[in-house]
C-alpha cells in the first residue's frame, strides 16, 4: 500500500513500537498503580518515562501536568465539559476546527449561554487587527484553536492569538493533535492552558492512546467518575492529579507502545523527522502540480504540517478515491470531520476535498507510483 | 510472578494476543471506517468479527447492539449519563457496586432528583422476599447491579433480580466486567438493557478496550461529540448506531487484540476455560484453608466467580501484600475501589481485604509456591 492518509493516522509506527510493545506487555502487562509487584512497579517507570518525553515533545514547563487518556477526542470532551462556564461569556474558535471542538462546544450552549465567535482568517491568512478590535469589543474568556488544519494542513499562528488572548487572561486551549511531535512548543506551551495530543499520529504511536498537557491552575472536573486506586472510600473523585482524571484501568498496552514511539522520535531527532516530512510534503505538492489540468491544489505550500487538499474538475473526491484504491493508494476523502473548514475555504459544494497527507516513512519511490497512477487515471 | 491478581486484570493473556496482534497492527494498522483502502477494509472486517465474538459470549439477541469503546469504567459513565433521568425516580443497586457506577450515580445526582435504593442481601444471600415488597412500594426505574463482587468474587442472582424488575418495566443495567468469559449469558442478557465489559478481564484482552451490550429502544445520548467518519455536516452526533457512540478514531490495535483473544476463547470454549477456573478456584480456597488460624476467607466457596478475600489476625493487608512481593506473589489489598462491598460486608475497619483472584491460567505450582509462602511468613 502506498499510504497518504497519515493525518487520519500515521502508517507505518516508529520500528520499535513494532518490535517491543507486545514483548513488554508480555513481561509487565499487569494493571499498575493498583498492586505493588515488581513488574506494576515497571510499568510505573514506563508511564513516567512515557509522561517524561511527552514533556520534552511539547516543551512541558515543570508546574503543568501530563494527562494520559484514551484519545485526543476524549481529551477535548473532558477539557471542554469539565470548565466552569459561568463565567466565560465569549469563545473564540478558529474557522477551521475539527468536529471534535465544534460539535462539543455546540453540545455544551444546549445549556450555557455564550457566544461563539470566529477568530477572522482571509483563507489561510489571520486578520490580527480585526481579532485585535473584536477582542477588544468582546473580550476573550476562552479560545479553542487548532494548531494546523486536519483538512488544509495550514499551521495557524497561535503564538500571535493566544498572547493577544492571555491580554485578557483568555483561557487558551490548543488543539494539537496534528502537530505534537512536528512543530516546536517552546513558545506556544507557556500561552496555552490546555494543549491537546493524540498519540496515533505523529507521535507514531498506537491507537487508543492520547491526552493533554494541563495549567493546573484552571480548575477542571473529571469526565469520568469510577475507581483510581486511591481514596476508595470517598464518594467523589479524590482531587488529587493526575488521578482525578484517571478513573478505570489504564491502557497499559497503549502506554508502553506510545513510551516506545516517543522514545524513538526524540532519538532521531523532531527536527530530522521535520526534516524528511517536508521533503516529503514537497515531493507531494510537485508531484500533484503536474496534474493542474484537473487538479486543484487548495493547501498552502508553505507553513503547512503536511497535508494537501485538492479537488478535481473531472471527478468528485470520491470517484478519484475509488480510482486510487483500485492502485492500492490510501488517501482520505470528504469532509475529514472538520465541516467548517470546508465552510470557510468553500469545499462544501464539492463534496469535500480529496486528501493526501505525508509522514516520515513515506519514501520517494511513493510518490513515482502516485504520479505514475495519476497519469494513467486523470 | 506467581499472579493472583486476575481481578484487576487476567495475566497472562490469551497466546494469540502476544503472537498475532502485533504483526496484524503492522499489516493493516491504518484508520478503518475513514478511508477505504484493503488495509482498511481487513480492519472492518475484524472489527465486525470481535462483535461476532462478543455475541457469542454474551448471547447477545440480533436486535441488540455491541458497542465498542475504551473500557467499563467508559460504558458505565456513557450509560448512566446518557440515560433521560426525568422518569427515573427509583435507582436500585446492589450492595456490592463498584465506583465505576457508584461514584457516577452519586455525581448525577446532584443534579437530578431520585432515590438510590440498596437491593437487600443478608451477607451473600439476596433476600428475595424483601425485595418483592421493596419493588411493591417503591417502583424499580433502573436496576444497577453487578453479575459478581469484584472484592469477594459472589455471583449475583442476577435473573431473579432483573425478572422481577421487569415487571415494573426497569430498565435494567448489568455490570458484567468480572463476568464475560466466565459465566452463561443465555437467560440473563434478554433480561438486561446494557451489560457492561472489560475486554481486559476474562475476554483476556488487552487494557484499553471494552464495551457494552446495547438494547437499542432505550433512548441514549452519547458521552463523546466528535468526528465519526458519517455526516461530518450535522452539528449533532448522528442518529446513526453504532456511530453515535463512535467518536474519535478507534482503537484498532486495541480492537485487534480483542478480536483474537474472543476468537481464542471461544475455541478453547467457555466451558472448558471455567472448568479450569474453578479446579483453580478450589486449589486457591483449599491452600488458604490450611492457615485458619491467622487468615480469615470471607468469599463464599460455592458461586464465586474465582476471587477471595480474605483478613488475617496478625497483620494489616497492606503488610501481607508487602510480604508476598518479596516472594514474587502479586496480590491487591485494600478496598479494590468498592467500599460499598466492604461496608456491606464490615471490612472497612479492617483497611479492607486481601484479595487473591485466580485465571485460566494458574498453574498447580502456583499453589504450591504460594503454600510454602505461607507456611513461611505466618
Amino acid at each position: 500500500m502506498i499510504y497518504f492518509d497519515n493525518a487520519a493516522t500515521t502508517f507505518p509506527k516508529m520500528k520499535s513500537l513494532y518490535r517491543d510493545t507486545m514483548t513488554l506487555y508480555e513481561k509487565f502487562g499487569t494493571n499498575f498503580s493498583r498492586n505493588h509487584c515488581p513488574e506494576s512497579l515497571q510499568l510505573s517507570n514506563i508511564f513516567s518515562n512515557l509522561k517524561e518525553n511527552i514533556k520534552k515533545i511539547f516543551s512541558v514547563p515543570s508546574s503543568f501536568e501530563v494527562i494520559i487518556n484514551s484519545s485526543a477526542t476524549f481529551s477535548a470532551n473532558e477539557i471542554l465539559r469539565g470548565l466552569d462556564f459561568s463565567n466565560i461569556k465569549n469563545i473564540y474558535i478558529s474557522p477551521f476546527e475539527h468536529n471534535s471542538i465544534y460539535r462539543v462546544l455546540k453540545d455544551i450552549e444546549k445549556n450555557n449561554n455564550f457566544n461563539i465567535e470566529t477568530i477572522p482568517f482571509d483563507n489561510f491568512q489571520l486578520k490580527k487587527d480585526e481579532l485585535i478590535l473584536n477582542f477588544m469589543s468582546k473580550k476573550p474568556d476562552l479560545i479553542i484553536c487548532t494548531h494546523a488544519s486536519n483538512v488544509f494542513g495550514n499551521i495557524i499562528p497561535i503564538e500571535e492569538i493566544f498572547s493577544l488572548g492571555k491580554k485578557y487572561n483568555s483561557i487558551n486551549i490548543l488543539d494539537g493533535a496534528q502537530t505534537g511531535g512536528v512543530l516546536d512548543f517552546s513558545t506556544i506551551t507557556p500561552l496555552s492552558d490546555f494543549i491537546i495530543f493524540a498519540g496515533h499520529k505523529n507521535l507514531y504511536g498506537p491507537s487508543g492512546i492520547g491526552g493533554y498537557i494541563y495549567n493546573k491552575s484552571i480548575h477542571l472536573n473529571p469526565l469520568l467518575h469510577g475507581g483510581t486506586g486511591i481514596k476508595s472510600e470517598e464518594i467523589n473523585m479524590p482531587k488529587d492529579i493526575p488521578e482525578k482524571f484517571q478513573a478505570g484501568s489504564p491502557n497499559t498496552l497503549g502506554i508502553i507502545g506510545l513510551y516506545l514511539s516517543t522514545k524513538e522520535l526524540l532519538e532521531i531527532g523532531i527536527e530530522n523527522i521535520c526534516k524528511k516530512k517536508y521533503e516529503n510534503f514537497n515531493f507531494l505538492y510537485e508531484t500533484l502540480e503536474n496534474y493542474d489540468y484537473d487538479l486543484k491544489i487548495l493547501s498552502p505550500k508553505e507553513n503547512n504540517i503536511g497535508i494537501i487538499s485538492l479537488t478535481s474538475c473531472n471527478h468528485t473526491p470520491q470517484e478519484i478515491e475509488k480510482l486510487l484504491n483500485t492502485y492500492d493508494i490510501a488517501v482520505r476523502v470528504g469532509l475529514h470531520c472538520a465541516p467548517l473548514a470546508h465552510i470557510h475555504m468553500n469545499t462544501i459544494s464539492s463534496g469535500g476535498t480529496i486528501r493526501m497527507s505525508i509522514g516520515y516513512f513515506n519514501s520517494s519511490s511513493d510518490f513515482e507510483i502516485l504520479d505514475d497512477t495519476l497519469n494513467e487515471i486523470l
